[in-house]
């Protein structure tokens, strides 16, 4: 057989003291299928080069700015420029740096949430389907083995119909005023400029949203919401509740909030079928609850018997030692290197290298669109845009 | 001292076979404060008789109807008659029973949900204003001396201001139709003549509303809800969702269900203020867990260091030793009890001799009422009458 | 049906302020099966009174003496006079009374551990022998349904062979001198002349090692043990810790603390076989954890599926409705009244009338001796004498 | 600031399917501290070049042999030649292979247990002496960051003086004859001439005596064995059970085993001193349990409030984003790599870049050593060689 080479990684955002961009370099890294060789790490000429020189990458490869960056590389010889761009700024900057990386013929790993909007979503979903290049969503907690085996067994009917979806995404650490007072984090993610329309809901909504919908296989079709904002001069909302209305019959209830003071991250999904349900906690990503109506509950464990093959593919060592957050974002990176190294297509929900990518993106976006225009309105029942 | 006799209880309803009668004559009994002296248990002549020969009681007072029961007991010498009914029939003989118990100068420990409808618990209200005599109600929940930890706790501002208030109920015995297979438990509870408005929100929505505002001490102001019977053919509610507003701020969802294949009895409670959280889960109920903005989560225990003294007293063993559903329910039974032996005066919340009574039921009553009302109109928000 | 009257019980010790003593007088009245009619709960003459009244008692059933009571009730036309006597001493009473009320023709509950030491646990099972009356041992946990539940499943080979056997009860409150300082609990239990050859082995480590045989139905064969006594001045060991090896090859570890600082009331047994182990713990008792060599986890839960007949008749509610301490004891309770109006044999482990007895009792005063012994001695391993 | 490149590994053993060596790996790369640059993953030469392809080796640095490696890189320029290796072979190579890379020049990172007895044990501690190498020893779940957490709060005393140290291993995966039908990680393991002296109890027993010394800081005076096979032919133990004296009076219980069928990989330490104590198991690694004497207890979590900076310094996520095994194994590599850097000096335990090393693996052969002979023997209590 040949040598694998590792694929080649550039990154814009994720400078000194940032927190996604070490994430996304430790997920690429964990599992050999990337090496970072090229970043714009930030507008700060210092803080991008320490970043550069503390990450050992070569000084002519950390670009003063993305469009150098992109340009720089293209003019590489194959093989020695980069292969993706992984985007980790705030959200404003996701769709336009997605649709130059992609026109530019490189691969994205974009941060979440996708845009701004609904229409820059659009926007890049065509962009993406002109360049024939792939664009992955960092819609992390769909990476955990776990929650492949949850969405594997709703798939094969192991509940029967599905009558509830039940997820709640509780964060704490914006119940007081940081965004006022200097927090980097909680400044532009509050700040609708550069956030987007939503704060908690587009911060956090967007993963329970999609968490959902991809475990579940059903699609919200009418929504009802409530958006506060509970921290006094906050420019976003910091709290969502959402019911929810899915083809099929399913009804549903979506809670965020970042002001659930002492909460730290907790995701949390719940299906329930006729005949069962599921229960899956990130905060303890390792175990999957069946409960069923006839039989004793079940703890379905990483590693353990009985799982699917498509989750045993997003492990990487025995029950009892437990993976986390990393492995799961470190999935993603690696479903997106065996579909770049495969070829073109984009693996169905559930092949092991499936990940989220412009559909999941768009669908969020049209869901944050739908809550905001449904809690500024007097009207009980909104549908989501296509 | 003065030798201190057993208050005497007369049960309506409650035959061999009925679940929550069993449970109010062992709450009546574990303390030793109350004493079965008789009964009109069952319409069928039968299974009153055995009911009354298992429980040993004296065949002249196990009477044929409850009618019966209040003339004659009313004919006994004082001191010898029964101080209180304990009414555990279905939903529609509550108001009726209630009232006539009441006016006939009894006191009165009856079974939720208080009514079918607003109207009937007004009536109560009126006949125990005007009879003088105690009316409680059993939100049984509100007696487990976590509870009442997490209520002071609230009251004495360790949170700060309340923001969010979160409830579920979560039940999975209703999944399939044993309401038309002949389950005596689901037929008279999904019968709108006998059960009243709600369904699974009569029935046990009541329990989580009582809770929360019980609990946080915030007033729902208005709420929106969505409403859902799964099971075809069912003809009440068997799933409930609600956004919840309450005054001075707070924001919250209810979430009550009997559709949740495989659950069991999942009562929890959330409530968050500004500096910290509780959490508490009715099913391991002898733990309060706190989580706080700036330092570790801590686990309050029954009967461990740092309890209040409200909560102390509803205590009966040192800690690690769990005290369950019965005794929580006893705690009602222990605080009626007092409140005969004292005197006049309710207890407000939080007293060692608080029992949860007209103005809960009233108020919960209001609540089914709104959300029956909000989920079946365009209109998105409704309010509760007073 | 004839009318079911209660059985009549008297009691010695658990006077105002004592612990246990109150346990038994609920776990006796929660089921209606007993009444309390009788007592000597006090050798303070003013306590006594105060008992007795307090509890509603017939002043002239309030007497003086352990002695008197005997006397005066086996005086009382049978029907009238006391069925059983509850013994809720310092231990070192429980032989002598026992012997007195089996010969005097009552049936004795009786508090763990049985005896002093081994010679007077003997003479009590010839007590029992010769009297032809019952004697219940207060190993109240051994009362749980889920214990039940667990006992039922090592006995039907669900496990296969078993293989481990581990046990522990770690408990915090004598960490500190609390014995030196007046408390009454820690006093008694910490005095030799009053508490026996052990201190925490007699106190909690002889509940550890009844559960793990009766569970187990494997016996120990031999053992090893390590007694220490870690606070100063102390007079009995608080802490215990026992290698052990059962007949037919299965090997295990006894633990048993009152010093494990911050521990509440920590019993918990782990059976392992060739195939899968079970886990249960008592502060979560309605819980019972099975693992599987080739299957997930269960969670095998009080009211749920697929539990065996004898379990079943050990709960009072269903699934969900947790049910503690007391309720464990009533079964114990309830056992005995079964036993006392069906007729004379005792029935065997796992059936619904079954409760521990003489053969539980002297097998872990036999346990004790062996432990001191061992533990006082170079040999490595002892045997347990018949 | 100048570049920081990462320091350059070699491997030996650990070629395709083999458990731990992907580990290593993953361990090694999360942090962008190494580069894996040369390997000898297998005598198999087919095995050993498919490995060094998939990892994408420079063909001329993947070796026939280990000697083979040592050789051809230690004639390489500095600068471009291996820094250190990884050994992750069967035991009985780790001994002779860590002396000759010491002896050659190169660090070493050494898989547990450190070798086939204590003789051994000394040379190797000779020669790291002599070549002024580092020699790590992957004691990985010391590398947790709530494990430096539990140790840095014994170390300033928040518990007082320590009294009980309870340390279990139970893992479920030998329950059946996998060593007799072909698994290769279970074969050698159950070799006396590869695994050493102990089966399980070098397998894991030894990883929880390095924990329980290295978090409580108490060191094991006297020890009381009982050493098991269960599975019929097995060659080694499966089943250790072990009475502990440590110097300063406390006491424990080490208790591991590979027979508990269905246990997964269940590593708990718990330590209690006079004020309270801590619990803390690998399988939920991000919480460490607190419970005192006199108030409430608390979970600690990774990324909470409240951790010692040295905690802090292992952790890559804010609170609830769960890390795991590979990232406690990465803090392993992350501290020789900061070591390396830094200079000669190895730093003590608790420092950020302390890691396991030669005092580890010496005091742990000596425990295997007297486990073995007091297991073997009639005399109760045995010392540990120094």
């Amino acid at each position: 057989m040949a040598r694998i080479e590792p694929l080649k990684l550039g990154m814009v955002g994720g400078g000194e003291g940032a927190f996604i961009g070490a994430v996304h370099r430790m997920a690429a890294g964990i599992d050999g299928d990337w090496r970072l060789v090229a970043g714009a790490f930030s507008t700060d000429e210092g803080r991008n080069r320490r970043t550069g020189d503390l990450l050992g990458l070569d000084e002519a490869r950390v670009y003063d700015s993305f469009d150098a960056m992109l340009a720089a590389e293209r003019a590489l010889p194959e093989g020695e420029r980069i292969d993706a761009v992984a985007i980790v700024t705030p959200n404003h900057l996701h769709a336009p740096m997605s649709i130059a990386a992609l026109d530019a013929g490189f691969h994205v790993v974009c941060e979440k949430p996708m845009s701004l909007n609904l229409e820059e979503a659009h926007a890049i979903a065509a962009a993406a389907e002109r360049s024939g290049r792939h664009y992955a969503l960092a819609f992390t907690y769909s990476g955990y083995p776990m929650v492949e085996e949850a969405r594997a067994r709703v798939a094969r009917g192991d509940f029967g119909a599905i009558r509830l979806i039940q997820v709640e995404y509780s964060q704490g650490w914006l119940s007081s005023a940081l965004d006022a007072e200097g927090n980097r984090q909680a400044e532009w993610r509050t700040d609708p400029a550069r956030a987007g329309l939503g704060g908690c809901l587009g911060d956090i909504g967007t993963h329970a949203f999609q968490l959902a919908e991809h475990v579940s296989g059903c699609r919200v079709e009418s929504l009802c919401s409530d958006l506060t904002t509970h921290v006094p001069g906050r420019r976003l909302d910091d709290d969502v509740s959402v019911l929810l209305r899915f083809a099929d019959g399913a009804r549903g209830v979506l809670k965020a909030t970042q002001v659930a003071a002492g909460d730290e991250n907790g995701l949390r999904l719940r299906v329930h079928g006729e005949k069962g349900g599921l229960d899956w906690a990130q905060m303890e990503p390792n175990t999957l609850t069946l409960r069923w109506l006839d039989r004793p509950a079940e703890m379905v464990r990483a590693g353990g018997p009985g799982l699917a093959e498509t989750t045993m593919a997003r492990l990487r060592t025995p029950a009892g030692h437990p993976e986390g957050y990393i492995e799961a974002f470190a999935n993603l990176y690696r479903a997106v290197a065996a579909t770049i190294r495969g070829g073109d297509a984009v693996a169905p929900a559930g092949a092991a290298a499936w990940f989220p990518g412009v559909a999941d993106g768009v669908r969020t976006m049209a869901f944050v669109e739908a809550v905001v225009a449904n809690a500024g309105s007097e009207q009980k029942w909104s549908g989501l845009a296509e």
